[in-house]
């Protein structure tokens, strides 16, 4: 399974892809979709969907995930990260990909194990869960955080069919 | 020149289209895009993405106009209207249109004439000016009034510019 991790942002979208085989999650790749302020609003939207495409194309990953939030500081701001979060979400389900979503909080209570942690936090667990690996900035950290998470959350249901399927077939058997 | 009017929507996104001839403009066609509530929000936005891609294949607008607008209720609303904004600006910059944006009081204004008009009086005016048009629902009708807009808006900069290279030639031959 390889997941592609996507923190929505309209300046800067960061991305992250991490491999799991069994137990093992290593990293794949990461960086950070860019769209300059200032022009016009459906040219940043157009760019950032073409830079998000490429990079599913380039690394083919299997599954995707995105950060679930909103600023609520002013409505304007939550509008602009809606619209680029609208990209987020479409770009992978355009490539056929499910696309998970989880809250802030949820990422950092798998990742570092508390739901309040800072960023240096979350930068410190991935670099220790991905074998040393420096991300390219904080949303790209961020993005492979929730990659990790998505990780995670997809090893554990896995080990929770396994063990279903397993006293299941106990059960058959007694 | 046939311009699309997009009024954005995650449950029904409201579009019509209109010709512009001179001074004179016609009704095309007008519909609702429908994505159900319930289901995954990447689908819904695909939904979305498709079924405007299809009007805009269909129709061959060579402009757009998107409302812009953000409820201030709460903000997983806000978020919500901000995802669907962002298929709106991006299907048509898709198709390498301009992308204007009015905000919901410039379009009353052009199209009744207050900034605070209700969704019935927006109705009649469109009716009036579209040949007695019925549109298919109230997001339709929003639609094509922000299209009569951008139409106005349109109508008005080539009468400037018009009057202002009228204006360098008589100073030229001066």
């Amino acid at each position: 399974m390889r997941v592609i991790g996507i923190d929505p942002g309209l300046r800067n979208l960061g991305w992250g892809i991490v491999d799991v085989a069994g137990t093992r999650v290593s990293h794949v790749a990461n960086g950070i979709c860019k769209s300059t302020s200032g022009g016009p609003l459906a040219q940043r939207l157009l760019s950032l969907h073409s830079q998000l495409e490429e990079v599913i194309r380039r690394h083919q990953p299997t599954t995707s995930a995105v950060e679930n939030t909103f600023v609520n500081k002013d409505g304007a701001g939550t509008l602009k990260l809606g619209q680029a979060r609208g990209i987020c979400l479409l770009v992978p389900a355009q490539f056929g990909l499910e696309v998970a979503e989880y809250a802030p909080n949820a990422v950092k209570k798998v990742v570092v194990g508390v739901g309040h942690a800072d960023k240096k936090q979350v930068l410190h667990m991935v670099k220790m869960q991905l074998g040393g690996v420096d991300p390219v900035g904080p949303d790209a950290a961020d993005a492979l955080a929730i990659a990790l998470c998505h990780a995670h959350h997809a090893q554990f249901s896995g080990r929770l069919d396994a063990a279903l399927a397993k006293a299941e077939t106990r059960k058959g058997a007694a």
